[in-house]
């Protein structure tokens, strides 16, 4: 690369569109900052009559993304298709073969093929950055890889799914449904097109192997991943566990232990006055764990044009400044396999259930948890029926098969009307 | 530079010690993430006797921190002594001058000479960097300068000073005056030798021009900055503030505007729900608003041991790396002479008077007000003793200027027993 950075970016919805936007309005800066001309040769995308709200003259036109990457005017390819295999797959590798670096928002191309993306990238020379791919505009990667490159990292946590955090903040402030204000979602867009992706915790998820890979020095294991959406969360749940001081969110937890690497993304609940407890809408926040640093917290907006644009850039610009590190912090060979552990780090829980009516029955529940060695912490009976009795229970700490074995016990004395509902609450 | 990093440190502080630690016990750690052996060539301090908790034994022992800046053996000078000038600065010249990259914690040096230093690194072919120099853990030098470069930064903000964190939070919690939450602060080696470093927010002020400056492009401008202490914050403001939903912090604000750049380092009332009003004790937190990203926020120690070590070892990974950033984020030459200005930025202000106790005292107040422009949000007044009526206002937007043109007016008026306390309410 000589004084120019000359960019070929396939892939233009709202993140390409505002990377545009970057590069023209910021040229200047840009140039300050890097000392290199940062240009466009090249952009692609499904649909080239498309209204973007931005010029394309000047930037020559490709259909195919692979020829696109491969053009000897790209020095970065930028990849903002999205999807884990088919065309940015395909580009991406003819990129890092023709020796280009690569620029990503795809986390889950990155959860899937990562590490032979890395592989083929330190084998070309190449490097692969992904910044946007994780918490959009928060410099999550870049702190965690370089930031705190001295510290052993002992757990990382995030919410990382702004869809999935606007619908819980959005049941509880409007006491909604779950599936009224899915739909509302749906309405407004925020919703991939399998919406499972967001409420399912698949695209949270990817998100969060990477960065335990970055973390933990080990391969992308997102197969390996605990993972649970938030669509069996009723209104109900969101209204005790603010009664009881907790909010319920959609967080991802990574943590090696001495069983092996533990990794899940689930529906916690966090106390309402913790930092990820406060946390609205759409905006994302990751906490940092390490050895010498203790807790580093980041907060910021996880998606839109903008912040997810500024990630990308900033990508380029780090290239531009001969910023070249390992994908996941260190040589792809050099990561290790992770053996996958359960979550068995030992938690408080939420549970809820409803009991038949009758006396005897909440004594019956007490016992089973006391007899697997479960204390409580809170209790709480709501209104009954004189059919339905529902209870919540916080227990002190336990550990999960503990907590299984006892609410397959709870179930069996044939006092719950419904399978109990329990759901971790994480030590933040 | 081969596979091996020496380093040369001198001071061996909390921060010297912490750092050794860090490269003893992480060397397998380093080397995998860096490709380097990171290794320690010699060290510098004032006592070589004393007992730091850490063995000094296969490190050469330099009396004279210039001799240790310059040897042979030594690939990145690592400054830990503290001090604008005397031997911190000409350490780090001689570092420079014989070609070695610097890393610091000396937020004071950079707020004086951060410029010459910098022109004399460029110069040098070397880099200079200071992550430990601003807020401890986080990596908010690098979140700014690399992870925000294709932004313009709108604003900084910043409570960076634990101490006066510590005692602001203290004075609440406790109900204690200001001058015994100092002297539990001074008990437990919180303050620095000279105490008005940190409570005169000279040392958060040192820091803010750092972030200001990389920022902003501009020359480091310290003795630009708005400067203001906690030290006449009194238990009842503190009190008060918190009646009408806010927390007073010593917040740093950094913006350029059209008249200018604004810095300023003063306490602020800030909403208590916000994550700037919810930090507790040493923890600091960093503000980041750009055109792109819109706003990140950052959260972690602020000092201690280990957080500021490993804001340390973390430079010292990047130049294993092989990452050379500008100092302030472009070259030095290009820094702009910023042009001073006051903080006229409309705000809300919180003000505090007393007043005589007597009919249409509170009335005058409120037509000098009305006169000036300036609207009342709310009001307060609080028991009075015949004698005296303590009175609390928070106004709408206005301009500092107008501000104290009416508080002066109000003086004028006699119905006051004390000068009016204004402080400013910034919105976050």
């Amino acid at each position: 690369m000589g004084d120019t950075i000359r960019l070929g970016i396939a892939g233009l919805g709202t993140v390409g569109t505002g990377l545009i936007k970057i590069v023209r309005r910021e040229a200047a800066l840009l140039k300050a900052r890097t000392g290199k001309d940062i240009t466009i040769s090249a952009v692609s995308a499904r649909n080239r009559d498309k209204d973007r709200g931005v010029s394309l003259s000047g930037y020559d036109w490709e259909d195919d993304p692979v020829v696109l990457a491969t053009r000897d005017d790209v020095d970065v390819f930028v990849e903002l298709m999205g999807g884990s295999d088919g065309p940015a797959k395909a580009a991406t590798e003819a990129a890092l073969n023709a020796g280009k670096d690569v620029v990503t928002a795809n986390k889950a191309m990155l959860a899937v093929h990562g590490q032979a993306l890395a592989e083929l990238a330190e084998a070309k020379g190449s490097v692969i950055r992904y910044e946007a791919a994780v918490a959009g505009g928060i410099p999550v990667i870049k702190s965690l890889i370089e930031g705190l490159a001295g510290n052993e990292i002992t757990r990382v946590m995030g919410v990382m799914n702004g869809t999935c955090n606007y619908i819980l903040t959005r049941m509880e402030s409007a006491g909604l449904p779950y599936e009224t204000v899915f739909e509302e979602a749906n309405q407004l867009g925020y919703l991939e097109a399998d919406p499972e992706l967001d409420v399912g915790g698949i695209d949270a998820g990817h998100k969060l192997s990477l960065l335990a890979a970055a973390a933990f020095g080990t391969r992308v294991a997102f197969d390996a991943m605990e993972l649970e959406g938030i669509g069996r969360l009723t209104i109900d749940d969101i209204r005790a566990a603010g009664d009881m001081g907790y909010r319920i969110k959609l967080l991802g937890v990574a943590r090696m232990t001495g069983r092996g690497l533990e990794q899940r993304m689930s529906p916690c609940l966090v106390p309402a006055t913790s930092p990820l407890g406060q946390l609205e809408g759409g905006t994302n926040m990751v906490v940092l764990e390490g050895n010498a640093v203790d807790q580093i917290v980041l907060r910021g907006p996880g998606a839109g044009e903008g912040p997810t644009a500024s990630a990308v850039i900033a990508d380029v610009c780090d290239i531009a400044r001969g910023i070249r590190v390992p994908v996941f912090g260190q040589p792809a060979a050099s990561l290790s396999e992770p053996v996958p552990a359960l979550s068995q780090t030992p938690a408080a829980y939420y549970l809820r259930m409803t009991l038949v009516d009758k006396p005897g029955a909440l004594a019956k529940v007490a016992a089973v948890l006391g007899e697997s060695g479960i204390s409580i912490n809170r209790m709480r009976q709501y209104d009954h029926d004189g059919e339905n009795a529902p209870v919540l229970i916080v227990t002190h700490r336990t550990a999960r098969d503990a907590l299984d074995t006892a609410l397959a016990a709870i179930e069996g004395t044939g006092v719950v009307v419904t399978t109990p509902v329990a759901i971790r609450i994480e030590e933040v």
